[in-house]
Parts: structure tokens; sequence; C-alpha cells
């Protein structure tokens, strides 16, 4: 059983091109949290456009519905949820706006190359992309606004799930 | 200190016509909770839509934010948030949605008559609704679907708030 404790509320969010690793690591993140008991929440894009298909891809209902996800996540935060979160959110905007709603917000960015993320395409989106099948795609049509001021930056080319999951881990515990 | 309880989890979902008494009811039982140290949240459909100003007013659209905000709701209950939500969501599809999101689900009617609300009309809006100076407003040139099981009926027309008030809490003390 699971309980939320007020003074764990924080919201780790994991932006990135897609395939950039976002979607496995905060599942792995997410694992730790409820093994120690504690109320964890993951919200992830694909996940999310299940339950509200009909959000457009342009710039105007991405930021709307990060914005969304935003609020919702303020909200579980608040109520000492720790909430994981793995969006693309590619403008920087919609990611400033979340953190203007949040306490504990730390901004994750896995800056994995393009090449790699295409190479990886475990769904096939990329190539779908390339030829022209699916408009809108960030890292191909559409821009991805790297972070700014990221509280930590992750290649999932690089690092193992397990070592970046850890360096998720120990930023929050240098923190809270 | 508010504490979120697993075991109090709840959604109520305050439903009706514009100017039927929802957000004022919704914030009196609020503070009930509130005073007893529970974690509540109000989820006021004026307030949210300040948050997402984007979302339309024809019937897709207020499905979509209804279904939105059910999620939240389900979300906030499955940590032991009492939620109060106040929203018109006048169509029986959307809040049916809900129901099928959330564990402990109470649809809570307001049939305040619609000349009272009409003569109510604290915003103005069914006045600028009649004129025509606004659109699909619901009441006068959009339907609203009563629920056919509500757990709950409550006219503001012949209940004083606190009575009122005072119905859904012995609801809620009746089963949880």
């Amino acid at each position: 059983m699971t309980m939320a404790n007020k003074n764990n509320g924080c919201v780790l969010w994991l932006t990135g091109l897609p395939a950039s690793g976002k979607s496995t690591l905060a599942e792995e993140v997410c694992k730790v949290f409820e093994s120690k008991g504690l109320a964890v929440e993951h919200l992830d894009g694909d996940k999310v456009r299940e339950v509200f298909p009909q959000t457009g891809f342009d710039r105007a209902s991405r930021n709307d519905h990060i914005r969304r996800m935003g609020f919702l996540a303020s909200r579980l935060e608040k109520y000492g949820v720790i909430v994981v979160a793995s969006f693309i959110s590619p403008y920087q905007e919609s990611r400033d706006s979340i953190r203007g709603m949040c306490k504990n917000f730390y901004e994750i960015y896995l800056n994995t190359p393009l090449e790699i993320c295409k190479s990886r395409d475990p769904k096939g989106l990329y190539k779908l992309a390339m030829e022209g099948k699916i408009l809108n795609f960030t890292g191909i049509q559409e821009p991805y606004e790297p972070p700014q001021q990221p509280q930590l930056v992750l290649d999932t080319s690089t690092l193992s799930i397990p070592q970046a999951r850890d360096r998720i881990l120990d930023l929050l515990y240098s923190v809270h």
C-alpha cells in the first residue's frame, strides 16, 4: 500500500527527442520509488494520448497538451505524489509554464543524439516521418528546443539505463 | 497541514445548469473537509478554463475537456484526495466516462429550475446568451442532459446552501 506524503511531492520532467529513452528511464525510476512504498505516478506521453486522442500535433495543441499535463502534475505534487513525466515536450515555453505551476520541478533533458534516436526507432516513426508519411514529427519536421537550464542532462547512448536512473535519484536525494 | 489518506479518495461530481449553485456549494463542501485536515481539491469549471483558455464550447470540445478533468480527478482520488468537481458537464456520455475512470464516483445533480438560474444570472451570461451575444450556452442554445441515475439530486432554489452541503456530507458518510 503506497501512501502520499506531502513532503515527498515533486515533478521529475523528462524531455527529449522521440526514442531518446524517456519512457524506459521513467519506468525504471518509478520502480525504485514503488519498491520503497512511495506514491509515484508515471505520466507518459504515449499513454496519456490514448486517454485524450483528439489532441493535435501542431505547436499550439502541443503547448496546450503539455500545459494540461503540467497542471495535472502540479495537483498530484501538491498532495505528496512523486510525478515522473515522460513527454517529448519540445518547446521551452510550455516547459517553463509547468515549472511555474509546480513547487519542486526538475527538468531532466535526455540529449541522446538525433542519429542514435533515428537508428533506434522502436516504433518505426522516424522512418515514416522521413518518408513524409507522418508530419509534424519532432526531430524531422519540427524543432526540438533544448532546455536552457535543465537540472540534469543525460545521454542514454553513453549511459546505461541503470546509470541514468541513478543520476536522477542522486539529484533528488541531494536536494530533498 | 493536510494529509492525503488513500482510504478517503473519492470524487464528488456536481453537475447542473449555469448558476444552479455548483461552485458555491462545492466551496462550502470543501471548507468542511479542509477544517477536518483532509486533503481536498476543488476543480471548478470556470477556474480551470482560466488555466486552459483555448478549450472550445462545442460538444466534442466539451466532452474532451470533461474527460480530461475526469482523468485528473481519478489520479487525485487514487492518492487519497477528496475531489469536489463543479462543472456544468451537460452530456451524459462524458459524465459516464468519468464514472468509468474513478473508483468512488458520486454524481450530484443540481436540478435548480432553469427559470431560477436565469433570474440569478450572477455573471450576466444568460442575458448575453438570450440576446445571442454568447452562443453554445447551456440551457439556452445547448441542451443539458439530466443525469439518469445520480447519487443525489439537489435543488438550490428550495434548499439553502448549508442544507444542500449537509446532504452531500450525509451521502458520503453513509457509504464511506
